[in-house]
This record gives structure tokens, sequence and C-alpha cells, in this order.
């Protein structure tokens, strides 16, 4: 099914670089032997990585790359002198039609810049969106959107965010209709910045092809209210951030009262099996791989400090995604929005 | 060393009042026999109850109010038809004189605006802030306001919320110099919002008397990096919203997991003690009794779905603002403020 995937890696980026990338794309390349693989970066390190991983050296190719671009690099730095790193060499290859879509876990300002640049924006879209993935109580995952792209979003863009983030949630939950809302600090229609309220207004006006639910709260999020969460850059990124913060706390905690003494640790040993599927379900690397959604070629964002597994997740999301309509179905629902906010613009041009 | 203290307690706010009220009233009268309680309300159900709390009794005194302010009443019905409610009672005993401060269990939106308007902001504070704590890496409690008594605050507001915030963290835990951060998006100076640069800005130029950090993100609440959070009204109840969604998330998984099986059962139960700590110190009734700063009156407001032991602890929260001195040290603070931003207003004026 996934014949003829090529990926483009960047095999430099993140913080245990080239080991885990190489590491993840040979569980990615066990799991389904039809990809293929272009990695990019320092070549006479990724051969002799790629020895010892039979799988990934199989499905990959190396293309020598002289930069790295270090994880505290600015973006402006970036696009300015990032040219031949394997960062800027991975987004070329999906630029000139190598590859399907690039995966790194590198510097993510530096990324969105780059990918930006050299990608540009989709028709239609004002500003691209970064969208992540998120545990909740159903067993699924909420995708929440934009967690850091742009630092504010008026109403449209909002708009175009959920129109991107549903197609994103179809894509990798094969869930035929996901649900949408925006993240608010109360339920009802009169609360909220005005840009939320537009947003509201104008996804029912312009009759967008999507299950939307109005608004939801922050603990909507891990409850899963719905499948698609959509806010603006500062708040997304905020909120993503405090669960991911929160998170570790429950887990450190837990860990210091199950090791306080011999009974909690003779507790802790017999329910290992059990408390060990906890902490997969918690674990990001389980659901790693964020998009920068709303561009001509599909990016993945892995975590900078994902191992091999949370690589290979993330690949995974390469892989369906582009083995889905996920662009013609933004599109689609792009058009009944320009034809929804195109009267507005008129009226505001002449007003 | 509370001798004379006066708490106002409206007796029938929050999902099981006014049962859990006066237990909660009950916990903190045997606590401290020192503290005196008007208990505000349906003068024959509290007093059937108070038969049963033998500390409550002795320590309170029963003000029958006619009517209850329902949990679903919006702010601007409360404040139309409120008047002779429990809530509106009990918050006139603050401002008559004759209680030194008011814990509620009620609705959120009409206890605030029933405080703002009987007892006023105070002098030099535009707009008051909701303050709520959180648990932290640290062992201690993190105070994170706005969390939504406004939806947006320039740069301005959020410096008076940075000084309401600080005080009311070195009230509570007695640190006698609380670090202080702006929420944002990256700790870099360039990044985020314009309110929250010109309020860093705002704060060094000023030379306001705090341990001022500069910008943190999300996870850092969590973390505990700093003892006070500072946000607008918006993202601060997301935030908190989001950090409470997934602690619950958390909690409801281990469950889960620890009774999965029977050995995940004998586990949990031989390391059931440990296991019980974990649960108060996660347990929102532990550091329950957010504040409502910046009123001419000691407002606390306890979660809705509090038990007797949260409703005790938002009563311990009003005991130590009480006997503190933060409002001395939020004016002399906000004196700074006042002689470092007029230069600012008037030439905003003039040019």
């Amino acid at each position: 099914m996934a014949d003829g995937l090529v990926l483009s890696i960047d095999g430099m980026g993140g913080d245990h670089a080239p080991d885990t990338v190489v590491a993840g794309v040979d569980i990615a390349a066990r799991r389904n032997p039809a990809l293929r693989f272009i990695i990019h970066g320092d070549a006479s390190r990724l051969s002799a990585l790629l020895a010892h991983h039979h799988y990934a050296k199989a499905a990959s190719e190396v293309a020598h790359a002289e930069k790295t671009i270090g994880m505290e690099v600015k973006a402006s730095q970036a696009l300015r002198q990032g040219k031949g790193s394997s960062l800027w060499n991975a987004v070329a290859s999906v630029e000139n039609g190598q590859a399907n879509a690039i995966v790194s876990a590198g510097n993510t300002g530096a990324f969105m810049a780059i990918s930006m640049f050299r990608l540009r924006t989709m028709e239609g879209v004002h500003r691209p969106a970064l969208a992540a993935r998120w545990p909740s109580a159903t067993g699924g995952y909420v995708v929440i959107l934009d967690v850091g792209a742009n630092v504010e979003a008026d109403g449209e863009q909002l708009v175009e965010f959920a129109i991107m983030g549903e197609a994103f949630q179809r894509a990798v939950s094969g869930k035929d209709r996901p649900t949408v809302a925006l993240l608010n600090v109360g339920a009802e229609e009169q609360k909220g910045h005005e840009e939320i309220r537009a947003a509201a207004q104008l996804i029912r006006d312009a009759g967008v092809d999507m299950d939307f639910r109005g608004f939801v709260e922050g603990d909507d999020i891990a409850k899963g209210t719905v499948d698609v969460v959509v806010t603006d850059g500062f708040t997304g990124n905020i909120a993503l951030k405090t669960g991911e913060g929160t998170a570790r706390l429950v887990g450190q905690l837990l860990k210091e009262a199950l090791t306080s003494g011999p009974l909690a640790q003779l507790g802790a040993l017999i329910a290992y099996p059990a408390l060990q599927k906890l902490r997969t379900r918690m674990d990001p690397g389980t659901f790693n791989g964020a998009l920068f959604l709303g561009l001509n070629g599909l990016v993945v964002k892995s975590h900078g400090g994902a191992n091999a597994r949370g690589f290979a997740a993330a690949i995974g999301v390469a892989e369906r995604m582009a083995l889905s309509h996920y662009r013609d179905e933004i599109k689609a629902n792009l058009l009944r929005l320009a034809g929804a906010s195109a009267p507005k613009q008129a009226a505001k041009e002449t007003g």
C-alpha cells in the first residue's frame, strides 16, 4: 500500500541525532518494508550507524550534508546560513519532488522557517499552523493546533486551522468525521475574544464541511470532548506545555511514591505490567509527530528529545498523511471559506 | 494569633451546600478555635446542620438569607436579582466591616460581579484578578493569575497582577521573596505578545519591589520554576483547566491500570499508603481557595465541588491572608508602578 513512498529524513536534527534517528528509521522500515528513505547528514557517521541497522540500511540512501543546524540557532540565522545543512537539504528533497514528506527532530524555529521559505503556504492559507496530538480519556488522541507557529490568529485564520486540523485528525486516526471546537474560557456564545466568536460565526456561515461543536474549555482537551481543538499559537503552546508539565509532575510524584519504601516498591513490582501500560499511554514517544500544516509539502516535526520509538512514531504520522487525501479535503473546505469571507473582505475594503 | 478574626461564609454556595460548607467550617473551627464565623443562608437548614457539628456551632452565628444564587445564574442576572441572597449578604458582611473575609463555593461569575460591585477595586488597580494555586515539583504551590476574571490584560494590568500575586504567595506560603515571571511562549526577550514585553519592561523601569525573573513557559508551572506565574485571564484560565484536566486523566488512567487485574489490584493494595500520599498531593481540595485580588476586601473562592476538607482549606487561605500585610505590600508596589507609568501615560496623551 505504501509502495513508492519516499521519506526525507533530517539525519542530524534532535538531541540524540544521528543515533536515535537511524534507530527510528530502522523500526519504521521493519514495520513497513515498502518505505524508502533519504537520510540527509554527515555521510560517514550515518553510514557507520546504518551498518548496525539492517532494515534501515536496506531502505535508505544517504545524502551527504556538510552542515548541521544546532538546536540553539535562531530561525532568522538558520534562514541566512542554513543552506547546505541536513535540515535545508531534507526540505529541498520534498520541494523538488524526490520525497513525499520530511521528518526532522531538529530546531523547531529553524525547521518552520526553512519549510515556509522553501515550500511556501498552500493557496488560500494565510498562515501555516503547528498541530500536535494529546492523549485523552476516550483512549484516542486529540489534535490541537496552533501550538506555536504564530503568536496571534484572527477569526479567518482560526477557521483555516480548524479545516487543516480536521483533515489531519481524519488522516491519522481514520475517524471519518472528527468533531471540532474552538478553545475558549466558557461554552457560552458570548464568551471569549472577538476572534473566537468571529471564527465560530464564520464556520457556520461558510458551510465549512465539518462536525463543528462550538466552544470547549481547557479541561476538555484531556477529556477528549472533541477530536480537534483549535486555538491561536500563543494559547495552544501554553496549553500543550502546561499539560506536558502536569503529566510529567504526576509521573514524577508517582515514581517517588512507589519508591518511597519497601512495601511501596513491592506493590509497584507486582503491579508493574499495569503501570507500564499507563506509562506507554502517557509517553510523548507514543504520540510523537507534530504536523506543520498549510504548506505545499508534508512537514512532520518530531520532539527534539524523542527516542527511536518516538522518531518511528513521527515517521508513522508522515506515512499516514502521505497516503491520505488531506490536501484535497483542505482545499475543498478552503474554497467554501473563501466564498463566505470574500464579501466580508470586500465590505471591509470599501467601508 | 487569629484573635478576633471573623469570616463571612456563603452557606448556600457550591455543589454540595450547605452540608460541605458547615462540615468545612467545623474542620477549620476545630483547627483554630479562635476563629469566628457568620454563616449566611437558610437558617433552619444551617441550624439543623450545626446541631451535628460541635466546633462549627460553637464558633458560628447564622444570618438568615431568603435566597440562593444558583450555579447556572449569569453574572448580570445575579447583580440585578441577587440582593438578599446568601452570597450577596456574605459580601455585605465584609463591606460593612463585620467580617475580615468572605469565603464562598458558589457561582464564580456571580461571586466576582457582586464582590466587585459591593467592594470596588483598590485604588491604583485597574482590574481585579482571580489567583489560584497549583502543585509543583518543588513540593510547594505556584500561584497563577489571572485565571479568568478578565479576558484581556495590557502591560500595566499584567504588572498589577504580578504585584498582587507576589503578595498573595508571600502571605500563604510564608516565603519572604517569592520569584515572579510572566507566562510566555519562550524565554527570549523578543518572544510573545506586545503586552507581555511591555509588562516586563515596566516591572524593571518602575523598580517594582519583587524578585522578577522574566518569562517562563507552560511547563514551568508544574516544574515550579518560579513562585508566581502572571498571565491574562484567557490564557490563565485555559492553562489551569488544561493542567487540571491532564492531572485528572492521569489519575483516571492510574486507577484503571491498578484495577485492571488481580495482580495489579494486589500491587495497589500493598502500595496503598504511598499512593494515598500522591492522591492527597494532587487533590484539588489540598490547595483549594482562589483569591479574587484587587478589591477593598478579602474575597476567597472555593471550588464549587470541593468537599469539607477542601472548603476548610479555602478558609485557611482566608485566615492567612487576613493575618498578613498583603494590602500594604500591594499598595507600596502600586505606588512605584504609578510613578513609572505616569510619564508614559502623559506622553501617550500628548503624542
